[in-house]
C-alpha cells in the first residue's frame, strides 16, 4: 500500500509526501493535530493540515527564528517564546550561553505532548534548568508582562484561527511593552513568493511599535515556496550585525546572518510598497 | 474536473500543481516534452516529467543563471548558452548592453519550437540580431570551437539520460579551452537540500579546469526544495563582486548577487568534504 499525504499550500499547489506510518491524528481544543513518519523529511507534525515541522529541516527554522536576535543582541538573558510548542526554538535558545531563561508560552499542550512523544530532538530542552514551559493564551501573557524580556519570538502557525491574534498591531504593542528598553521582536511571517499580505501586516504593525523593522529570509524545503519570512523589530540594536563571529550552527553562520536580510528586488518592493522600504 | 500534474520531485516528494488545461503533449527524440496551464505558476515545462520552467518564477533561474557572471566579468561581448532551449537564458544575455553576440546551442528543436509558441516572454529573444540559434549537440559544438567566448552557461536538465556528459570533467575541460584566457562558466547544479552528489560532481569537474571555482544560490518555488545552486569557473575575475551598482531586476540586484555566494553551513560543509571548501 502506498501512503502518502498532501498539504495543499495554497488550493492549486500540492505538497505530498510517501509515508511510512501515521504516528497520531487528533482534534485538539485548539486544532487538527497530526504527526506521521515520512521517508523523505522524517517525523513530520502537522497543524490543521499544514505542515508545521519535520526531523529534517526543522534546524533552519529554528536556528534562523532564534540566532539572528540572540547574536545581534548584547545580552539576551531572558527570552520569551510565544507558540513553538514542538520546543525547537526553545532548544535554540537554552543552547545560547548568554541566555539564563527562556519561557515558552503555547496555547495548546497537546502540541507539547505530541513533541515530547514524537520529537525528541526538538522537545529535548522542556526539561532544561533554563526553561520554563506554560500553557497559556501567549496574547494574554504578553499583556501581563511588562518591561520584562530581552527577547520575544512569536514561532506561531500562518495567521488563521486563533494565531490571527499574533499578527496584530495591538498585539505587536504589547510585546513591545512586555521587552525591556533594548528589547527585540521576531516573528515568522511567511513566504515572500506566497504571503506578501501577511509581510505587509507583519512589517507595518512591528514598524509602528519598533523604531528598528527589518525582514530576513532562510531557506525551508517544506514550507511554501521554499523561501520563508521573519520580521524583526528592534528597539536599539540592528538586528542586521552579528556580534560573535565564533557562531557556526547547522544552517545558520554569521555571514548568513548579514546575507539573511539582502532582500531580492520582489522582495524589497514589498516593504517599498508600505512605505519606509530599505 | 479537477486536473492535477505532479512531479515526483525524488521517489518520495510530489510537487502538484491544479492545471486548468494540458497545452502540448508529444515524445521528441530526446524526452518527454508537456507544456500545462497551471492555476498557482501560469504555463509550465517539463521535460521528462520534471518542471523546467514556469511563467511565474523562471526569472529567477534565468535572471540568475545569467547576470552573476554578465556583471562580474568586464566585457562580457561573446556569450555561449548549452541548452536552455526555452530561451529564458537567452533573453537575459542580449538585454546586457555589453554583450554583443549570444549563442544558444539546444540538442532538441522541438523544445525551442515549444517556447516560441507557448512561452513568448522567454521566447523573445530568438529573433534579437545579437542572438544566434543552433540546434546541436552542445557538447559536440563545444569541443569545435576554442578560445572564443567570454561566458559560457549551461542550462542544462538533471544529469540523467543526454545532459549526463554536462556533468563530466571531459566537458567542462572543452569549456575551457573554448573560453578565452579570462572567461567564465555557469552551470546549474541542483539543490543543496536534495542533490548533493551533484554538486559535488560540478564542483570538483570545474576545479580541475578553473583557478577559481564558487557556489551560489536563489530560491526558486518550483524546483526542488525551493533552493537551487549554480557553480561558476572562472579563468580570472572574481565572480563574487559585481562590477555594477545599478542593476536592478526582478529578483537580481548587486546586493543579492554577493549575498548569494554566502553559503549556509549546511552547503560549506559539501564544498569542504570535497576539499577545498571556502
Amino acid at each position: 500500500m502506498d501512503l502518502w499525504i498532501t498539504e495543499y499550500q495554497t488550493p492549486a499547489l500540492g505538497f505530498s509526501c510517501k509515508i511510512n506510518s501515521t504516528l497520531k491524528v487528533e482534534q485538539t481544543p485548539y486544532q487538527h493535530l497530526a504527526v506521521v513518519d515520512t521517508q523523505q523529511f522524517g517525523r513530520m507534525l502537522l497543524l490543521d493540515g499544514m505542515v508545521m515541522t519535520t526531523d529534517v529541516d526543522e534546524y533552519v527554522y529554528h536556528e534562523m527564528i532564534i540566532n539572528v536576535a540572540l547574536n545581534s543582541h548584547p545580552n539576551p538573558e531572558n527570552v520569551l517564546i510565544i507558540g513553538g510548542g514542538d520546543g525547537g526554538a526553545l532548544r535554540e535558545a537554552v543552547r545560547h550561553p548568554l541566555v539564563k531563561k527562556a519561557t515558552l508560552v503555547e496555547i495548546d499542550a497537546q502540541v507539547i505532548e505530541a513533541s515530547r512523544e514524537f520529537f525528541p530532538q526538538m522537545s529535548c530542552a522542556f526539561e532544561n534548568p533554563k526553561a520554563q514551559v506554560i500553557v497559556e493564551d501567549g496574547v494574554k501573557y504578553v499583556k501581563d508582562h511588562v518591561d520584562e524580556f530581552d527577547i520575544i519570538v512569536v514561532d506561531s502557525t500562518e495567521p488563521v484561527g486563533p494565531a490571527i491574534a499574533l499578527f496584530s498591531s495591538e498585539f505587536y504593542k504589547a510585546c513591545a511593552g512586555a521587552l525591556q528598553e533594548d528589547g527585540m521582536l521576531v516573528v515568522q511571517s511567511e513566504s515572500p513568493f506566497f504571503n506578501r499580505n501577511v509581510i505587509e501586516m507583519a512589517y507595518t504593525g512591528i514598524s509602528e511599535h519598533f523604531p528598528l523593522a527589518k525582514l530576513y529570509l532562510a531557506s525551508i524545503p517544506t514550507y511554501p515556496s521554499g523561501l520563508w519570512s521573519f520580521t524583526i523589530g528592534s528597539k536599539r540594536y540592528d538586528p542586521e550585525c552579528p556580534l560573535c563571529a565564533d557562531y557556526a550552527l547547522k544552517y545558520y553562520n554569521p555571514e548568513v546572518h548579514r546575507a539573511a536580510f539582502v532582500l531580492p528586488e520582489m522582495t524589497r518592493e514589498i516593504l517599498a510598497g508600505i512605505g519606509s522600504g530599505r
